[in-house]
């Protein structure tokens, strides 16, 4: 396994110096948030995640989860290192401190789990299952669920699982059969067979949570009749539920994470949330999850950045196109080929962007829980919804493509499974599908997003470029980043004319462009960032930490040159329309 | 595993209707190859491939090879297949009727393949490096070796493997360590370590010949100083030589084909070519093994469609956009959705376009054997010599990205070993790499295949699009076509003389351009066999097989509409230069 090292200085940058994460401790709750107090914790879950997670990540790939009888048994070292995770506190960083949380803010919580996953996501996929239902149940269910479960939650002594998915049903959740009928102390039945369910049976915790969409006798159909259940594995009274696993799937990869078939035998569950509500309840927790997810993307693919980066400086193999360079060793690193450094930099420059963005998004999230002036909490609520799909497939694509360009700079070893380089592939490909297909991510940014009052929330977006730019208007120093910004910018306005336009009176049209369009304003967001980021660097690279600003900048063109012309090609395909894609005849595939 | 139905009304097309190859009966040697004996030689490997090898591609893949002791164990069945397979003349096909073989057109052979590798990959390695050692024989050996090996290999009951890589030495093969000594008999001792041998050890045939590279004593460094050598691992008495299998990798994917580490501890050998030579010998052998790889993407590729075309049309999960379309069923088929369709027809167009590539370079692997006329063979070698790097890369990344969409229109389910997508997305991605990296084949390109002859491979290219655009000018009813086929050959005509200027005065100018430009290329390759497919179906759609010219010109349109647009973003990235990516320093990664 390659060493990983957690970015940290690129974190600090991104929240002092281009973001003003400071000023999260005047928030109300957010008192103790100091830069100090953040860098330690930023510390800690660097030197804890690279000493005991990172050490399981093959380890565990190769070993996987067994099941039998039932029983699933995690691989050797999780249970300890789980025990380790819990104590220290990391699945409830950023909970509610009236429910054992640390109430610390989203943000730094963001970047935990960046190096969480980018050390071990299998790993992180047990407490990110528990801080989603934690959410879930936070803001949905009754007093008397949150006192009696958050507290464990928060302190993972018990775990949570989403149980969404059937046979029929994965992205349709109206198609959803599994039942709840009311029973009379208050309580249900629920009965039917969930699959895919991650997390769903696993010997980490003494118990575990399955929150469940079901129906109630007489629901409407579709997803208009979907309610919400809790359903613990093990009741209050310390008796086994009705609650059963049967199998757990062979995958490409987080072999580690037990992805369940999990049975529902006339369980007992309480109703969170209102009856034929659930959809609405389960979206809250799927937002936060879909961040989670976009998160675990960027983590992977700095995992194969650095993988990719540190064989590209050991491994000898040929002579540099300008003549040799170390003529003293047999041949010279591959990282003096020209076509290395294009995949490096492919790699390292979208990353640096997203990871710019996330920090961005997580201090709405943080503004839109904390922020004292209620205008500025809606407005970051809007920024968050609109980035939230735009994050999930961007970074998802980016972990994913990442990973594999990784394994080709590694050439035949990166194919070989002790190196690690391929396992980041198959890890990294799920986190394309879970929480929403990435085309269904476009779907939601053209078919809900755009529309949402009017384009409300759209202009949280276009409002800070056009002021951005328009604050650069006359600043030669960086016009080679502002004046392409602005190009693409204003391309991005009028494709989103163009597909709202075409929207309103044929949805296939929106749907022809949704993942182009996402990927075009995935690309402008980049742009944004990269922009800003390198004013700061500009301003700072004679200074005394010159090389990691310089670096900066050298990235910053890399982007505007080989990465953003990206749009290009997008800008084309948007422009075509949906005619090349639905005049084909079904018969004729 | 899904189903998989061999193309063949597309091969059909592409030989007859699009390439004319009912000349080749007329050329020398090839009389017998009527059209009525290559149709049933490819409906013969339609029912085989699909009778006998698709069935052990899922068993193959999760059993994988066996090692012990030295000896490796193919999976269940693989025995049996192989026989049968071998006893079918499979794999003498384009062989030389002098020792064993058919005599049948190596465009039959690559069809074959591409059915071969879409059904189970694994399996296609063993005769495939048995077809790459018989060709570097024929070309390179002695007549007593030809009379000797090339009889066994061509019936199958010898196999071949291709020993070039060392722990220290992938693409840079300057660098390999092996030894060779001569003994007094005329025979060699060859001792060193091999890695990555692909089918190097197995039970399949009684014997196994490697060609293996190798220094003499006294060789000059680097790659001037490198000698071929036949080793068996059976001895012409009978006699087991000092060649030993040390391991089998546990790998990504093709797990039912062992990759080995062999040691040569003194092992008897014979030169192949001439002392020093073994360079130009092993390309030989590695540029027919290039154009083998690449139809294994495209065969891939072809599966991954198919298996996610009838997943499409299965999987029932909400509603199209335009209203239900199946009101009677609980959802819609998700072929409805514009985002699935885009996916398939990504692939499809790429992969009609790519295999009428093939068929246009198989033939001219066929011209160049056996054209009358020696100016037309040496014009037809240029055309295959220019075009193998493009293909090679262009279609494994085809294959690669075609099974990752099926994998992503499978949603969760792609995920799952048991369901068939993810294992083509694994078997694929070692396509990308083994036989030259994909960035080998653009310095291929670009650095030497460009300049040969001041641009005389690139002329077998040129002319024949110029032809045709000269043709089609005045005939508005293929314009929407041409058109656009002549703007983007009036772009790789100035990005070629672009690089080619660049090249001559900084070669890392042209290893910066190496990939992109591949990618452009093979975009306007693609584009020129469609505008011609297209100029076909318009003729034949209102025929008696309309339905196929129809969906070809649909398919086509998606290729204008959608893929093609790429050329603009490739544009723009290859105006950029190498500045962006030398710029940066090493230590700054």
């Amino acid at each position: 396994m390659p060493a990983y090292q957690a970015p940290l200085r690129d974190m600090r940058f991104l929240l002092y110096e281009l973001h003003g994460a400071d000023a999260l401790a005047k928030f109300p709750g957010y008192e103790e948030a100091t830069r100090d107090l953040l860098d330690s914790v930023l510390d800690a879950a660097a030197t804890f995640t690279a000493e005991k997670l990172l050490p399981l990540n093959r380890t565990g790939d190769e070993e996987g989860c067994r099941f039998q009888d039932g029983i699933v048994t995690t691989p050797a070292g999780f249970k300890e290192a789980y025990k380790e995770f819990a104590a220290g506190g990391w699945i409830s960083l950023a909970a509610d401190p009236a429910y054992g949380g640390q109430g610390l803010p989203h943000v730094l919580n963001l970047l935990v789990e960046e190096m969480i996953c980018a050390t071990n996501l299998a790993f992180g996929m047990f407490p990110g299952l528990s801080q989603g239902a934690y959410n879930a149940l936070a803001l949905h269910g009754s007093d008397e669920i949150k006192q009696r479960y958050l507290p464990k939650l928060a302190d993972g002594s018990w775990a949570g699982t989403m149980c969404l998915t059937e046979p029929q049903c994965g992205t349709d959740l109206g198609l959803v059969r599994t039942k709840a009928e009311a029973a009379p102390d208050g309580s249900y039945r629920v009965s039917g067979g969930k699959i895919f369910i991650s997390a769903g049976e696993h010997d980490l915790t003494e118990n575990i949570l399955h929150l469940v969409l079901a129906r109630l006798p007489d629901a409407p159909s579709g997803t208009r009749g979907i309610s919400l259940f809790l359903v613990p594995k093990v009741m209050p009274d310390g008796t086994r539920n009705r609650v059963s696993c049967g199998a757990i799937e062979k995958k490409m990869g987080i072999h580690a994470s037990p992805t369940c078939q999990i049975n529902f035998d006339g369980a007992t569950g309480w109703l969170v949330g209102r009856p034929n509500k659930g959809m609405s309840a389960m979206f809250t927790m799927m937002n936060a999850a879909r961040l989670g997810v976009a998160v675990q993307g960027l983590g992977l693919a700095e995992a194969a950045y650095q993988g990719a980066r540190d064989y590209a400086r050991t491994r000898l193999q040929g002579r540099s196109l300008a003549g040799a360079r170390f003529p003293d060793q047999p041949a010279d690193p591959i990282i003096v080929h020209p076509d290395i450094r294009r995949m490096l930099l492919t790699m390292r420059s979208r990353i640096e962007a997203s990871r710019a963005l996330a920090v961005w998004i997580g201090l709405a999230a943080d503004e839109a829980a904390k922020h004292p002036d209620a205008e500025r909490r809606a407005e970051a609520e809007d920024l968050l919804a609109l980035m939230t799909p735009i994050a999930k497939a961007s970074f998802t694509d980016l972990g994913f493509e990442s990973a594999s360009m990784a394994v080709q700079i590694w050439g035949g070893h990166g194919y070989i499974r002790d190196n690690g380089m391929e396992q980041l592939m198959r890890d990294a490909r799920i986190t394309q599908i879970y929480e929403g297909a990435n085309g269904i991510q476009g779907l939601d940014l053209v078919g809900r997003k755009l529309g949402l009052g009017t384009g409300r929330l759209l202009r949280r977006f276009f409002h800070p470029v056009a002021a951005f730019i328009a604050e650069a208007g006359t600043d030669a120093t960086i016009a080679e980043f502002t004046l392409p910004l602005a190009k693409v910018f204003a391309r991005l306005q009028q494709v989103t004319a163009q597909i709202a336009q075409a929207g309103l009176s044929d949805p296939e049209e929106a749907g022809a462009a949704a993942s182009d369009y996402l990927e075009f304003f995935a690309l402008v967001a980049q742009a944004y960032m990269w922009a800003r980021m390198a004013r700061v660097a500009l301003a700072k690279q004679s200074g005394a930490d010159g090389a990691f600003y310089k670096a900066k900048l050298a990235t910053a063109r890399f982007f505007f040159a080989r990465i953003l012309p990206r749009q290009a090609a997008l800008f084309q395909m948007l422009g075509a329309g949906k005619a090349s894609l639905m005049e084909m005849e079904q018969s004729f595939f």
